[in-house]
């Protein structure tokens, strides 16, 4: 049985969750606490030189990291991930949208908020990301706009990916009032005979 | 033929130049000056509403952003981009380590240094950069000692993302003398016979 390596206070761990669900994968838990620091134990980095979660490890002991890599290595050749050039490029388009447009702004401001409790330290960092955050998310919306899920007519890897913090962005203080459209989405994404919550 | 919006100062632009190279691709380049911001006219965001480049447009009018999507898809079906789950998953793994365990440090870095000319309100952010970016080319050294290329014995799309910002990093200054194994790496792609350099 495959292995993944996370926490489930972590939206990138949550992706992994989901999509197993979504394609009734089996797969065994293995705790790594963020807050104590155990993704940079000298155990964990010979596991994941880059000393970060998620991490998955199949049958033959292959290690792969980086949630939205593993969440395609799970869903290829299925129903989740199209297999022509252009619109498996339109679906990694999004994900590498949400890791350097979307995930640094409302994922730390979640962080910082939720986790950490907002320390007065950090509450200039907590305000610059939200200009940001709401820029990512006016992109989202503008796009479901034009279609009914991020990569087109059907959930696909982009939407776990974009979902993962989208739904949880009021944590780190996004109102995601202004944005009726992805809300929506979001709503669809719930509606899902398969969906399974984030627990943290 | 294909269209590539770009700007040859960025080492995400040179991506896919380099991967049109080692394809034999034609392509026509429109020049888009980050520096003038024109990555931020209502013209450019009509084509890419998250306002970046690279963009490429296919022949059916089709648009694309986010350099690794691109240079997935201008090599989907080559042999620079493996087409089994776990390979595939792979190169993906090192993209998105890139997109942000390393250019937010190496690229950005360089960005400060290079064009804007190191200012004295951006020397704090540019020190805090160095750690991240050793970090990161600390990674790849640990892989180049087990695989002669990034995710496996040959050259993949992966070692074309990361390329671009590495084999300029000491423009962020970072000193590649003590990665002896990413400077092999680095001399071995660019020995490549198709090889082409980055014009900035």
């Amino acid at each position: 049985m495959i292995k993944i390596y996370g926490d489930k206070k972590s939206g990138n761990c949550y992706k992994i969750q989901l999509t197993c669900a979504l394609l009734d994968i089996k797969y065994e838990w293995i705790d790594v606490d963020i807050m104590a620091g155990e993704c940079k134990s000298e155990a964990f980095k010979a596991l994941n030189p880059n000393g970060k979660i998620p991490l998955l490890i199949n049958d033959e002991g292959e290690k792969i990291s980086e949630s939205n890599a593993i969440i395609n290595y799970l869903a290829f050749n299925t129903h989740l991930l199209p297999n022509t050039a252009f619109e498996f490029a339109k679906v990694q388009q999004w994900q590498f949208f949400e890791q350097y447009s979307h995930e640094p702004f409302i994922a730390v401001a979640r962080f910082i908020n939720k986790y950490l409790g907002l320390p007065k330290e950090r509450e200039q960092e907590y305000r610059a990301k939200q200009e940001g955050g709401h820029k990512a998310l006016k992109v989202m919306e503008e796009q479901l706009h034009k279609t009914r899920f991020l990569a087109g007519g059907t959930l696909t890897c982009a939407d776990i990916s974009l979902f993962a913090y989208t739904h949880v962005a009021a944590e780190g203080g996004f109102d995601l009032a202004s944005y009726p459209t992805l809300q929506a989405w979001i709503n669809r994404i719930k509606a899902n005979e398969k969906f399974v919550s984030m627990e943290s």
